[in-house]
């Protein structure tokens, strides 16, 4: 097979990402999202929050990653973030994802793309903390604009989520201080759940 | 409105991109395509195909194209590649839009993001004319590898579909061919319509 021909069937086989759907609602409410749409959504946030990033970044790249970061998602699905179990197996999966269908492409840009997705997942480089802040901040936006929708269908608490964000911190102080502050307000307006097994404050046990 | 804010409300607006339906099915044929996955496929295609460029490009300024190049149609809405009278106010709704969409970011954001816009639209730089290659190489596929599903349910014919891709030629010269090679195929196998006016061989007249 041509060249051009290995990468058309790699373009037409990633179709299939507008099939995989994540656990956010969009901000109408209306459906889940797709991780296609997701990607895209969150390439335009690195591009658009770039200033917030703690070390000097190269935009172009962090762009390149999250376009392709969840690639994986299409034959390893989407973990949903507080899927203890999934996560169990999480690498596996998508390792044997990443080989299947970056192996489509030709092998310069079969090892480019695989490069870049581990890039993404060891979340060393300035580049992959602030993807990783991206990737992070927009499913506790989308859950704080429709009322908490996922996060309550899942019965998942307020620890749990600043457990799954608090990286967001090593790519941006202050867009993880923005989304500390709206995940207090998503507890103090009952879209997301406080813990049970926080301290009775005045009580003496 | 604090500079961040100005942004995040920039960020939330866009997701209703994801609600934008196109002509396109997905290959799976399940459903059409929003334009928000479609911008994400595009910038893949655009990462991935670059090579094929006529001229040198920076890669990077088409992926960003790509992403903010439809954000208009969140108020004026697709409008379909073949449809004549849409095109006939299609630059004003556009506009109308980039200066309430792109006006909520802060006057920096503001004037970068319209300009990349215009940028496309306007085709003269490489990497608009590459980008356009991106965005017209790919509803020909979705159409080919659907049996010719939105050209069918539209009436569209050949030449309609050639008078609209052969800027491509402009940007990349190799994808020009290989598409225009996809077109005749479709024309063969039925799935895109002959001329009615094509001119009756060997009949004398």
């Amino acid at each position: 097979m041509s060249r051009l021909n290995q990468q058309i069937q790699f373009i037409l086989e990633i179709d299939k990402l507008k099939s995989v759907l994540r656990q956010t609602m969009l901000l109408t409410g209306e459906r889940r999202e797709n991780t296609a749409e997701h990607s895209w959504h969150i390439a335009m946030i690195a591009v658009t929050l770039a200033e917030y990033s703690n070390q000097p970044i190269d935009v172009a790249h962090v762009v390149k990653m999250l376009l392709i970061h969840d690639i994986v998602e299409i034959d390893a699905g989407d973990t949903f973030g507080y899927d203890v179990v999934g996560y169990e197996d999480k690498a596996a999966r998508e390792q044997a994802a990443a080989a299947r269908i970056f192996g489509l492409l030709p092998p310069d840009q079969r090892d480019e793309y695989q490069a870049i997705w581990q890039e993404f997942e060891a979340r060393q480089t300035a580049e992959a903390k602030f993807a990783n802040v991206a990737d992070r901040l927009m499913p506790v936006m989308h859950n704080f604009h429709t009322e908490g929708n996922a996060w309550q269908r899942h019965g998942i608490t307020k620890s749990q989520v600043i457990q799954r964000i608090k990286p967001m911190a090593d790519g941006s102080e202050a867009l993880w201080q923005f989304t500390e502050t709206l995940i207090n307000e998503a507890v103090e307006k009952g879209y997301l759940a406080a813990d049970n097994h926080e301290p009775n404050q005045g009580v003496i046990s």
